[in-house]
C-alpha cells in the first residue's frame, strides 16, 4: 500500500484550518460518502486492548436535536450542525463482553480461544480484577476521547467543520437517549457540518502556548 | 484555503493501514520534517476551553528509553521506536494558569482582559468551583486522550507507524521524568516509528465489532 497520502505541510494546513466551529450553516449537509468515511473513522479508532468500549450516537433527527439542545447550554451547534455525535462509554465490562470480543477476533482472524488464553487473562486481570476494574466508566470515557481526537483530525482532513463539546448535562442526555438501559453513559459530543459565513471565530488566530512549553524533548 | 486535501477513500486507506505496532525497526528514524509536523499536530490538538492542560515528552535518548522500558512491561516498542511520547496531564489548575492562557489569547488575537471577563468567569466557574474542580487530574487526562487520538490519525496520514500504550506504571514514569515537581502526571504513551518487517500483527485483519453495533443512527 502506498504511503503517505498526505504531506507534512498538508497535514498542518488541515489542522490549522480546523477550529471549534461555533456557528454552523443549517442549510448544509455533509455528503453521504464523506459522512460514511467519518463514521468508519470512528469505528476504526484504536482502544485499550482493542475492546471498543463505546457507542457513537449519530443524530440528524431535528426533533431529537431540539430536545437535546437545552441540556447543552442551548448551544446552536446542536441544532444547526449536519450530524451531531454523542460519544458514549460502556459503564461496565464483564467476562461475557470480553468473550464476545474474542469470538469476533476469531471470526476475523481465525485461530482458537485456546490460543488466546494469555490475552484473555491479561484482559480479565486488568479489567475485572485490577485497579481499573473499580473505575470502568472512567476507563471507557478516556477511550471515547481517543475517538474524539481521531474524529477531529479526520473531519479536518476531509474539510468538514466540527466542534467538540463538553458543555452538556450527561444525565439528561442519557435519559433522552435511553443509554443506561443499554449499559452506556454519554461522555462527550461533537457537532459536524459546515461553518456559517458569519462565524467570527473562523478567522481568529489559534491560541496555543509556545511549542517549547508544551513539548519537552529528551 | 483549498479543502479537502484527502479523499474519503484515502482517509480510510490510511486508517486501515494503521495498526498498534508491536515490533518497530530500531534502525529507522522518522525524518525531521515529518516528526516536526507530528509534534505540531500534538500542539494543535483541541482541548477543553482551549486550555491545553498537558505536556508532551518526546524521548529519543537511548538511555532514558532503556530506563523506562522495565516500567512499561518490558515492551520492546519503548526502546525500538524512533520517538517515544509520554502524554502528561496537568495535575492542578489555578487562576494564574487561566490568566496566563488569557494573556496568550490577547497576545495572539488582540483585545483586552475586560472583553474576556465572561470567558474567564466560565472557566473559573467550571474548573475552580464546579464539580470538575474536584477532579482536575482526570479532566486533564481525558484531554491528553484527545491528543492521543489526533496523534494516531496524524501518524497514519503521514505513513508513520505508532503504538498507543497504557501498559506502564505512571508513578515510576513520573519519578524518572521528574513530572510531579513540574505539576504534571503521565497518563498514556505512544511509540512512533516504522514497523519491523517481521511484525506478525502488521498483516492481521482488524478486529472491530459490526458498525451497526457501534453506531446508532437517529
Amino acid at each position: 500500500m502506498s504511503h503517505p497520502t498526505l504531506s507534512p505541510a498538508d497535514l498542518l494546513k488541515d489542522l490549522n484550518w480546523r477550529y471549534a466551529t461555533k456557528a454552523f450553516d443549517p442549510t448544509k449537509t455533509t455528503p453521504a460518502e464523506t459522512w460514511k468515511a467519518l463514521e468508519e473513522s470512528l469505528v476504526l479508532t484504536p482502544s485499550s486492548c482493542g475492546l471498543q468500549p463505546w457507542k457513537f450516537i449519530v443524530i440528524t433527527d431535528k426533533d431529537l436535536k431540539a430536545k437535546l439542545k437545552p441540556h447543552a447550554w442551548n448551544q446552536s451547534q446542536v441544532t444547526d450542525c449536519s450530524h451531531f455525535v454523542v460519544f458514549a462509554g460502556k459503564t461496565s465490562i464483564d467476562e461475557a463482553y470480553i468473550d464476545q470480543f474474542l469470538a469476533r477476533m476469531i471470526e476475523m482472524r481465525g485461530g482458537s480461544i485456546d490460543a488466546l488464553k494469555g490475552y484473555r487473562g491479561m484482559m480479565t486481570g486488568l479489567l475485572l480484577e485490577g485497579p481499573v476494574s473499580k473505575a470502568i466508566p472512567e476507563w471507557s470515557a478516556r477511550q471515547t476521547y481517543i475517538a474524539l481526537g481521531q474524529f477531529m483530525a479526520a473531519t479536518a482532513m476531509l474539510g468538514v467543520d466540527a466542534c467538540p463539546m463538553e458543555g452538556f448535562v450527561p444525565a439528561e442526555f442519557d435519559k433522552i437517549l435511553g443509554l443506561p438501559a443499554k449499559g452506556f453513559a454519554s461522555v462527550v459530543c461533537a457537532a459536524a457540518g459546515y461553518r456559517s459565513g458569519d462565524d467570527k471565530y473562523a478567522t481568529l488566530p489559534k491560541v496555543r502556548f509556545n511549542s517549547d512549553e508544551m513539548l519537552e524533548r529528551i
